[in-house]
């Protein structure tokens, strides 16, 4: 089997969000899509490990919150490489609650979803959610997940349905945030970035990359 | 509901192939992803009225194709817009068996799949496969459904999760295929195109359009 022929699934990027007993929770999903169109049904794969699975299999609801270009990549570091168990990741977003649900500002469009069945895999859930309410917030172009990984340079949580492990290079050493997996490749030699300098993707401080390879 | 918020779900453009009795049919599928990573699963939807879905939960088997940019765009004309019950899709199509599956030649990759859980919706069935086997046959970047609507113009079946009625424009006439939906857009005005003109996305003459507004 070769695994690299799954690069070439096409994926947008999403946020995930429900409520976990009135506080705001979520991850982020690549893989949802629609259905059927009448009525509208999305399936979400979350994987049962990820908070916000709990929280959706307990109140039957689900926001699927669609994430543009322009967005802010601490988006992602956020929902996508913490957990809801250990972190507010809403403390610092923005988002207001519409249509029942916490949905984040920075979102293009956002689907609110009723579970109305759930099918299991070895380890992930596939939620099929019926759409209550779907709503434009702002015009962007849709992330895709190639423009994730090729513009941001952004990696994948060990968590998601699309993680593959990375083979180490025989080239120089790399640094790699261990919050996020974001691997530094600017111009500057990694040790001579300032000491203030952030992770783009997550925010987390240089003391968080860690040398391999 | 705003309906248009689901154009902000991206999805790439697949062929779904399957057995019937030994003869090869397919269908386009959008809504395809990637479930877990191991072992691999993907899961499809697919339209009860589509022939190809019959063969799929006959057989247990189906096979995903990834279309790439440069694809024939024949290829999804055929697949997408005639059903398998009267034409033989693959008589036109050029394509080898691998790994006991029906491969198109003109697509990316493709993954063989053996179904091994199903939830139904009120239309469609959402097919979880795991992948048997996965492989690379040309490099090509994998064309994204926004790529087909707008580089190729292309149109949806009204058997497709992501169909929406079109509403009718106000403005002149317009011409367009009856059998693919592809939309005439050409600086030659319609009626002036040579009678041996053919329909770019499915090949269909001349006479096949329709002119409507």
């Amino acid at each position: 089997m070769n695994r690299t022929a799954f690069f070439n699934l096409s994926y947008g990027v999403y946020l995930c969000t429900a409520w976990d007993e009135g506080r705001p929770v979520g991850c982020v999903a690549n893989s949802a899509m629609q259905v059927t169109s009448d009525p509208a049904t999305i399936a979400v794969s979350l994987n049962r490990v990820n908070h916000t699975h709990k929280c959706v299999a307990d109140t039957g609801y689900f926001a699927v919150c669609v994430l543009g270009e322009k967005v802010d990549p601490k988006l992602i570091g956020t929902f996508g490489f913490r957990t809801s168990r250990e972190t507010d990741k809403f403390e610092e977003t923005p988002y207001s609650v519409r249509d029942r649900m916490p949905i984040p500002d920075g979102c293009i469009c956002y689907f609110v979803c009723k579970v109305v069945d759930r099918m299991e895999t070895s380890s992930h859930t596939v939620f099929l959610g019926e759409v209550q309410a779907a709503e434009v917030l702002r015009s962007d172009r849709p992330m895709t997940y190639a423009y994730y990984h090729k513009v941001l340079k952004g990696k994948t949580s060990v968590n998601a349905p699309t993680f593959v492990e990375e083979k180490k290079t025989e080239s120089g050493a790399r640094y790699v945030c261990k919050v996020c997996g974001y691997e530094y490749d600017g111009e500057i030699p990694f040790e001579d970035l300032p000491e203030d300098w952030v992770c783009p993707l997550c925010g987390m401080p240089k003391s968080e990359f860690e040398k391999i390879g």
